[in-house]
């Protein structure tokens, strides 16, 4: 397999019920995804082991972290160190962020396919 | 300091001479880098311990990794495990693209910081 890809060839995953999906690529030590979260979609508050640090593509979010909440567009970024508290909502308009992790998000390989999706972002060109 | 930053409030490193400039954060596992190629900009073929992922956000790039080259616009990735060569170059209008890493890319804390930059991306809202 390639492993120049583009993301739009992963398969799409159903990461938190109907309306946070997401795409990822799995390194070793690494996963790189593509999140979409749907018009007001929650991330409720949660923390795992994993380092994740990610930002904003399109979109807006409010994000919180420790306790701490901005309000970030493209180009907002998050440092979640492991096991730190973190929660987001997605903006009225939806968003498409990226999120990285360490170590890889292997428990993500029995979540759901979503089929015939069509992606958030990139726009087909 | 804040765990919620913008990313254009991360200073602009030169990574690879005057063409190829970044912006990372740094967690303790992981850097995630937002990279400006200026138009036709050359990475030369390098290899390094940390394993990289990446993606391109705006523009289009050649990505040469292990004999294998793909033409990459908006969401191509590239999965470089640890020690592999790799080559880029830019399309004739740039590229803005993402590069994650582990362990943490502290070879680049004496990169020189280029001052009073304009941001590739996002674009000023």
């Amino acid at each position: 397999m390639s492993n120049l890809i583009d993301i739009t060839d992963a398969p799409l995953l159903a990461l938190w019920g109907e309306t946070v999906r997401g795409r990822r690529i799995q390194g070793e030590r690494l996963t790189l995804a593509v999140v979409e979260l749907a018009p007001n979609a929650v991330v409720p508050e949660h923390r795992h082991e994993h380092e994740q640090l990610g930002m904003v593509i399109k979109g807006e979010v409010d994000f919180t972290l420790d306790g701490e909440t901005r309000h970030l567009g493209p180009g907002g970024t998050w440092r979640c160190l492991s096991n730190r508290p973190h929660n987001v909502n997605a903006g009225p308009d939806g968003a498409v962020v990226l999120d990285i992790f360490n170590p890889t998000r292997d428990d993500w390989d029995d979540r759901a396919v979503v089929e015939d999706s069509v992606p958030r972002w990139p726009e087909a060109g």
